[in-house]
């Protein structure tokens, strides 16, 4: 008896510290998009990406703490479309925040696992801030920084937490029979279609599509930073995918995580492999930040099912990743003119789509069918509130900055300083 | 009999690597407050305040090793004030540091719970560095290298560890019931205390302050860089608040420490939305410094306490610190012309005593008499000691660089090298 | 009963995780040695570095899965010598993979201790990529980049994993008494030997050796960076010695990594300070990238044996390997005229052999004899294989970059795009 209590303390605690830890490395991945899109934007512009993706990262947080937790995981409605908010918690006197970021056990399976659901909150708010991050590399070099500040906290709050609740919170997409393990539509796609719409209404850098129709590249200032974000984000990953499977404490589940890891790295592997390679043949050079890209890619693809490949099937879902990406970035920037400066609708969003469409292939209860609603409805509802909310605060404050900050650089205008006040020779 | 035997060395082996990768998180710290340095300073001082920041951390470990973590948890003296300092392991011919530094059981509570006694000093030892990294960012760009090594070895070996003794090494501190969960005050006022000595009697450095008054900006040459070491600092925060509740393998414990993962958290975007929105109102631009500086005052500001706030009380706590570092960078520089490149009196010093007084509106067993008086005896001590410690080295080999080095930098001066040969424009 | 399967599924549980984050740690050092060399370079090679850098751990982790894990750890062969290679799962159609990297038991010790075989094929893998990172800096700035990629293949898939089957996979080397822990022979020698043959095939960068026999500097164009890079390696390093005890969850083994971690700290640490302190007695100057260097050869001193030293012991082993690669870097520079832009041969090579022989003073299983005979295994068979290897690729493809290439930076020539496009004032 004595034992059983013991084991059953030890499982709680196993379970989460797992969740804490994979839940830091989810938290990294927000200085790997920081260095991510700090290394692809002029240098003119860096300090004002850096702004963003760190004031972000704390919106997310505290707007996911007072709302957006709720929404997606609260107690859920009977419609199955909306579960009902309760932010008592906010206007108790007594510290009552405890009562729903609490530390009551939540039963796992079997009602024999269980673990903190403080620990349950990190994980999940770190998701929310990676879905943010998507965002901002897309709107770079143009985009007021207080408009952007404003769509963080509807999109953080309310617009990512909505979609989420209808898969992870039990919702009718998680009913229907919906299969996105890690979030390669419940966050990446999310977050890519969110910053579609903004680019939509943004528009295309200066400078960046001449007037005759011919397409100008604006290579990124500082490309060791963008390889280290990368392989932030790599080493995050396995957090992002291996948290996911939520337990860890049998054999069963361990095994189950082990593979996650594996399999999430081996996608990355094949993604870079087909990046440099399509790059090679395409461009006649082996362009690095196709390698970067290839590797997100990779990345963003297995998330929707990482457990279930075997680790070549995940090299060669990643690969297929890596090349599609090649494929997006060229005809976003060269056909459809969508200026994306760091490629992340193409990474997050077509390879997103990409990772939803094969989970059928090895996760039997997947069909296709249930992966394209899905996958419709949170490109649809996140685009359309996106567009919404963007239009909105486009009408209020204006999304874009003057001709002349832009020319001299969002730094000065928005932050008043340089990211690099003693280098550039420009 | 045998499960509860399993059950122990489960316990034993989950808390020894809840410790080290803790650890490990606050060694990845001592890499944060590098690339934070080495970001706001000029780049002629850049690979000088590098090989500070690596040398520090390797003269820490070893001089906690030798004698420091002996004098903060070596036998209690009988009269609380220093413990009996034993360094016989030192001399002994038969590898005895083991009796030390070795593999004994570490009795934690109820008899029911150990681990590795060479975790905890791995855990406590990076402590060390940190506090001795805070040092190395306020005097910055005008100190000699080898005053600063000579300092760094009397500090990490006795000034840091005589006050650790007697708040967490059980000395009187402890005894009177000072409360300081995870160190505002041990570690990151102590620091604080040691640097703005230091900055005293090094005076400012030339051209920062004009004849008529008037204060200069002296602007970092590489924010990417900066912001990366704060983003460093958050994820190794983790760890230093995280795993300073020492014990994870029990339902409570683990509650608690994910409680404290999450106000953690909480309070660092406190601290950016508060330091990002003040310099918006007193400066017109949002200095993404203030919000780097905001983050890390969130930080400093929960240390203290993390465990008992609720996440909202963590957020505001966060908050009011990224306030406090504003408004105290600005007197600092400006008012006090206390020349201090990085902020780091202002984040770590200012921050610090607050971070100790809020405790007791949340804990209980704390009172603000208690806190005041702690918080005045680590100021007290280190700042004296320190002041000392940096006269007899200003007295014997001098601690300020030549009027020459300093305009030339202190890289080719000291390091002789450049941190960027191929980039600078002035 | 019920209670002995719940402690077996913990311990399971538990050194799994211990080697999916040990290895998650490793993983990271792939970004250190990618900072490392990008730093060290200059900024018109910097893109290709980084290109490589990225590649070959995508490389490793696929060569590795497909064939270098089976030949490693295969069922061994009657000789002892080459296990028989099975690639039965490459081709059977039912994802079959599972067979070999499945998800089967292994029996630890005791038959009382299991965890996940993928969690094993993680940790193994991301050791692969270790060795082969350190080719990259040594031939960098004039290798052909598609040159060393087919290199990688062949290193990763075969080179490695056959003397990484003498010694960890059960062959003549494990049999004969070799003791090798985590690797300063089979991971750092192995990866050094292969640098060397390449470096000797390749040639000094042009104007590295002037017509006169005199030597020119070529100084590295981001020390942060390098400086970046050696603290991620560090923080690595606790995984790649930390996970190589294999097994955690008892309060021996629980100690065992705990010594570890320690031991590598402290070894990293007296590199550091020997490695300074040589520099300033030898140079004048505490030269940044002699602290780094002393810091990586004290990690790598350590590495054959990092769990029976005590801490003090371990510094001086550190210490040692730091002024041997201050000397050896100076001696292969200078003397030797072996151009090895980042030192990797130094740093892995020499200092690797010092790992080695060093072993017999704390362990008393291993003696001086069975050190050597490993070493001189394994450098005799890594550098012939990859002299063959490279002179081969030379003879097909060319493994240099032309002239006017070399000139202009292989960036543009191989990448098509440069680091750095708005900062370089050459």
């Amino acid at each position: 008896m004595e034992a059983i209590e013991g084991i059953k303390n030890l499982s709680y605690a196993l379970d989460t510290f797992y969740f804490l830890i994979t839940g830091a490395l989810v938290m990294w991945m927000a200085a790997g998009f920081a260095m991510l899109e700090a290394g692809l934007v002029r240098s003119k512009n860096t300090a004002e990406i850096l702004t963003k993706n760190i004031v972000l990262f704390a919106i997310a947080g505290i707007m996911y703490m007072v709302v957006g937790y709720d929404i997606m995981y609260g107690t859920v409605s009977g419609s199955g479309y909306f579960p009902a908010i309760d932010l008592s918690f906010m206007f108790g006197g007594d510290h009552d925040v405890d009562t729903v970021l609490g530390q009551s056990y939540k039963d796992m399976y079997d009602g024999g696992t269980y673990y903190s659901k403080m620990s349950d909150f990190f994980f999940q708010m770190v998701f929310v801030a990676t879905a943010m991050s998507i965002v901002s590399g897309a709107v770079a070099e143009r985009m007021k920084l207080w408009a952007f500040m404003v769509f963080a906290v509807v999109m953080t709050s309310f617009i990512y937490p909505v979609q989420g609740f209808w898969n992870w919170g039990g919702g009718f997409l998680k009913e229907m029979g919906f299969s996105d393990f890690a979030g390669s539509g419940t966050v990446h796609l999310c977050g890519a279609a969110a910053a579609l719409a903004g680019v939509l209404l943004l528009g295309a850098r200066k400078g960046k599509y001449g007037p005759n129709g011919e397409v100008r590249a604006i290579p990124g200032a500082n490309l060791p930073m963008a390889t280290l974000g990368t392989f932030i984000l790599w080493l995050g990953w396995f957090g992002f995918n291996g948290g996911s499977e939520l337990v860890l404490s049998n054999v069963g589940e361990a095994n189950a995580v082990a593979a996650v890891f594996v399999n999430t790295n081996m996608a990355a592997a094949g993604g870079v492999i087909a990046g440099i390679s399509a790059a090679r043949l395409m461009f006649g050079k082996a362009d690095l930040t196709m390698a970067l890209n290839g590797a997100l890619a990779g990345l963003v693809a297995i998330t929707a099912g990482p457990l279930d490949p075997t680790p070549l099937g995940a090299t060669v879902i990643g690969a297929i990743g890596g090349l599609l990406v090649v494929f997006a970035i060229t005809i976003l920037d060269r056909k459809l003119k969508i200026d994306d400066p760091v490629g992340a609708i193409s990474v997050h969003g077509v390879v997103g789509i990409w990772g939803l469409m094969i989970v059928p292939y090895y996760t039997e209860a997947a069909t296709l069918g249930n992966q394209a609603i899905g996958m419709a409805v949170i490109f649809g509802w996140t685009f359309g509130a996106s567009l919404v909310t963007w239009g909105i605060i486009k009408m209020v404050m204006g999304i874009r900055v003057s001709e002349e900050e832009e020319y001299e650089g969002v730094d000065i205008g928005e932050c008043g300083l340089e990211a690099y006040p003693e280098f550039t020779n420009k």
